[in-house]
């Protein structure tokens, strides 16, 4: 899990309840099924149309898989690297049958090695799968940007229904209050859906999806210097040539 | 019919219905000849302005084929394409001749070749009919991005007279409450209009335009390998390759 | 006149009376001079200090010129082109004097021609004019465009001003309501400005920017084949090729 | 002074005075130093924290002078130029020592050419003079346009103040009124800045800044040519080729 | 510390108290530790979801360097670098050991230069280092955007919450004022964050970033012609060269 996103999200529910509790107001209140109809039933509504079932449904599994799969920093992915280069040169290829390796694109990229596949043809297997998740994720913003703009227009059609209906039947003055919260409810979880989830995923998926093609493409490089035999340091030394400013991009601590 | 879209579409409007009814509202308050009349005359009126006539009566017949024509997977048109070949290269192109064929745009480019026109002059006729299709999507996806645009302003300027009026004769305090709901409801239409019809549909038509775009290219590259006898195997090598981070482009869930 | 903006522009106030009297409600209690100062008076000045008195001036007469000046179709364009270039090739081109002719452009090239100017000269007077053509038609834009931004800012600033004055003096209940719709006339009046007039006139003047340049070229085109003498048919063959892409732009259902 | 700026200006505020007296109103109500504070003065602030001292006090520098300078229109300038390489064909470059010269930017490059300095030392000079007076309206149109999105957020920072402040003590209900109007008031000024002072001179910057580019462009050529003894007539026609399309740019009634 | 950014911040907040103060307010009416913990609590949860905890920390980190580290003008950039030319053409290289250098960055290059790498190496190395500060400074100016954006959204989720909760218990009328006070009070804060903290910082990082750019590239061409024992007098002026435009772009009082 992504710990920076877990911890903005609970964050961010425990700051909604905090500021409930704090006016010690109760949580029930905010439970009411005719906003969440509108809001959460309406951007389904809208993002299907704008999308399909099956974009929709693959960006929940697309952000899924971002925040739990793990993640590789670019100097473990190197290590490994360089430990199975070491091996390669000591043994042969044939030798990594069965050797550990943690990181799934790179173990996928050795059994093609093992298989004895060219190494053109390998490239391409693997930049094929590269794109394939950048394109996913691609499609993921896509759907969750959506999801943001989508949730704050049903937020205040809801909150419009709730008024028109309120104010087309005052004759209760003590009903108008409650009506009234009621109706609120929906832009408060219209803008809650937005701005607190929709869109900070869509904006990390982005993050995720720029290291993601960084590090495959670490990898595939890393694996084709390994194939054709190339000294451990030397791809070592190509490896980090290669990505210094991405890497350094990705932290902000390490420079004076 | 794209089923997403419909989905959509109904998922909407029951998500409507069903938060009224929930709040033991009636149907009956949200339907007032006022609101009605700003908010959709006034939008067709602006969106004439814009573009005119044919292009605005052209949009809604670009959205209605783009969502009742039968669409075509790149698969089904691959193999239709590799069934012709092979038939194409037993019988001679002349046996094509009553040949049933499912996708429209791939039979007359089929009757092109039977009526003996040269690659050239076939390429030209359908890529021509190809740009028709994507140029009448654009100005699709133009009236309706207006349509979004009207439809909020129509809406605001709806509530804007009918606060007006009820703020200029406020001898009845009774009246006060409904000459509101009637009010707000044109900002409502003009939010429901915009958001939940007009912008999605002119997001489909953008994703749509790329899909036709691409499946059209594929029938006349098909069609120029099948004029000139390519082995059908070929064909499809060929196709495939043509199509594919495109086609995956348009799936999310078929990759690791 | 341009008859799908007439239609939008007498259908848009049409939409406007019509809700007005559907209410029961006077046209008088939108007539107000407070707020009419405000928002036309305001958006002038606005335009006056971002474009001065030139450009201003200038943008409505550029819109009237747009909306009423005869426009031909690319098909007419072609089919006088051919029909002089006939006579031409009989007569000679100074047979060309005295000839009827309905496009103010040709005829002005014609008479170029007639005078016996060089090909070089006359492309270069008609380019200059045409590029003075579209010129017109961006200060435009620009003008309407800033107009659709000034018109609902002073809206506000209006319907604010309202609102201090009424609310600094409230001695009298029974003002408020009035004195608030007048207040709120000066934001439906901006609204109104903005989206009902300005804006439109500002996307037609685009529309018809892109119809003029092209209908322009075509006539430079077709006067530079005439004076070389080429055959009719050319003619006709090369203006039909220079232009099926962006003459298909303007309409949207001769298409399959 | 720029007249139709001077126009909008004076108008702008006209229409403000004419619509607070047209209703009776007193301008008293509109000066209050709450929201004159909090708008001026954090709108300066925010200004000051982006851009610092010495941009914000240039901006205004700069706005002073590109609307109180003398403009030259192109025409005076060839007309200008012409007449002085008159002079210099017949008397040399030294006779031209004393002449008067109404253009400044004209008047220093003559000078440089007394002087003797070489075409090479003189063109960058200049140009680096030119460059200088654009950067100055580049810096002057960021530091407005800041203006222009500080003003209405601070007019809303302080209409939120003002409206704690009132609802946290309600015990005198006649005091309400005054309150909220004193409250609005911030809005307006922010509105009032923004839309009707910094975003349109803001505008009207950036047309300066062409301006000058383009006249200065001109006074550089005309010098260069004049340097090397060119015809009159010679740089007269080159200067006037030199800028047509620009030139045009700027006035939209000259052409049918 | 950057003087204009001391200045506004302090100004805007001086604003916000004297504005309070000054309708006879008390500034414990905005001290509530609802409003407080949503907007501030829900924007960090929300920038942290989108950025991480790592670049949430590095941002205030590169913030606070920006404003307090010492900036150098270029002119005392390039004074210095004359004088250690100056003194490495009189010793030679060693001789700069010891030497009393005040720009930090000029200091690390004239180690590297002493420690006698080689040319290519420097500048590899203090490129790296240049290209760690720009990146420092997007992801600076990034998170500020964000928290910019998130501000306002949260304080209006805040304010939501106030209303729901207020109106859903409306049986005591005293206590709905000082309630909507507090909930307006959520709002307050998002604008006040968003627009008197955040945004004007993020533009602040973006200028320091180009300053920062700048000046280091200027210490690095330095360098370069230090150690090939370049002519300080060649030095300066290749130096005084290399900047015009864009030294003259951070001021804007020192041209005619």
């Amino acid at each position: 899990m992504d710990f920076g996103t877990l911890l903005g999200l609970v964050g961010g529910l425990l700051v909604l309840y905090l500021s409930i509790a704090g006016d010690g107001g109760s949580i029930k209140t905010f439970m009411n099924a005719h906003p969440v109809i509108v809001v959460f039933g309406g951007t389904t509504s809208v993002v299907l149309m704008k999308f399909g079932i099956k974009n929709f449904l693959g960006a929940f599994k697309t952000a899924g898989k971002a925040f739990f799969f793990k993640k590789y920093s670019h100097e473990e992915i190197i290590e490994e690297a360089v430990k199975i280069a070491d091996a390669a040169r000591k043994g042969g290829l044939l030798s990594l049958e069965g050797i550990e390796i943690k990181n799934e694109f790179m173990k996928k990229g050795i059994q093609l090695l093992i298989d004895g596949h060219e190494p053109e043809v390998m490239k391409k297997i693997l930049t094929k799968e590269m794109n394939l998740t950048v394109e996913r994720h691609m499609w993921g913003q896509k759907v969750f940007k959506a999801m943001g703009e989508a949730g704050p227009a049903m937020g205040m059609i809801g909150t419009l229904m709730g008024l028109v209906l309120m104010m087309s039947n005052m004759s209760d003055p003590k009903s108008i209050g409650p009506a009234m919260a009621i109706a609120l409810l929906a832009t408060f979880y219209g803008a809650v859906v937005a701005n607190m989830l929709a869109l900070p995923i869509a904006e990390k998926l982005e993050l995720r999806s720029n290291e993601e093609r960084l590090s495959k493409s670490l990898v595939i490089d890393a694996l084709l210097g390994i194939q054709v035999g190339q000294n451990p340091r030397v791809i070592e030394e190509a490896l980090k040539n290669y990505l210094p400013r991405n890497k350094r991009g990705s932290s902000v601590n390490d420079a004076a």
